[in-house]
């Protein structure tokens, strides 16, 4: 029954996104004994022009020009 | 008031979502008993690389090489 | 595939919500050419205190003490 | 603690997605007295064609053709 | 058009969240150029424990008996 | 930075939970090479009267009396 979803920041690679969703997936059934197939897992990758924290975005700290 | 979100994977024509929207605001009237104007309705196309069922990405389904 | 997420106010009877994931399912069957078993639909109701349209609580438009 | 979605339709420039997170973090520290620090806003942008009200697309009410 | 979700922890009063929307909505209009009336906001409240930061439930740093 | 919201069914125990929270900001932590404190996690328990899978609520395959 779990649906998941995780929001994170661009620029991570194809493995490690699968490596997310296995790693992940596990800890669910681990502890709230679920079989795998019932896991349903969303990833939304956020540019850095679309999270803040403290009122800045990401993307100002990040020296290079905003489109 | 109801304010819907509909996750589901890419792929779809512009003639697919429209009837997808309007299907859904006539359903939720129905069994509601609200205005169609009374209702919002969010879409999010998901890649196969960002949604995962049992701890596999779709995309793993897919031969395709990913990016 | 499709995951659902229905936000609306409280107060329906389980016969209503009984017919809302039912007519929902069938309407993301018939536009998007799924499978009902494929849809999954999370029903969040929001009690009029905690929903806001033009700045003001729905609650604001109802005259009982809110705790 | 606080952790904030914001759906809006595309178009928005740089600078006014700056305003919108530093703008709404104040209100929300100013009224949950809270640390700016402790607030995390995600920002969703919607194409047109992913955003529905009265079971129409945003898209329709837009003369452009449609991909 | 934005629709807003603020997900905070539980024990806030009525009138602070009367004043969370009421200053949130304002500055989204302010930022986003729009009206008030089109600015819908869902309160989320969220128990100590259902939020957790470093792995650990907020409820955990509470040394009240947890149900 | 990785913001999760995980929807299950009520009725696990503070423990689960508990390991719930510590487990999958390990996997996160270990996937997307983040540090702890960076992960928030929300957890949305949902009654059985409140999720479906292929047009039923969960509760309708639990023969006790629904309010």
């Amino acid at each position: 029954m779990p649906v998941v979803q995780i929001h994170f920041l661009e620029g991570r690679s194809y493995e490690q996104k699968k490596k997310l969703v296995s790693k992940v997936t596990e800890a669910i059934c681990e502890s709230l004994e679920v079989q795998p197939q019932q896991v349903r897992i969303i990833l939304d990758e956020m540019p850095k022009t679309h999270y803040s924290i403290g009122g800045f975005l990401i993307s100002e700290r990040d020296p290079r020009p905003k489109s």
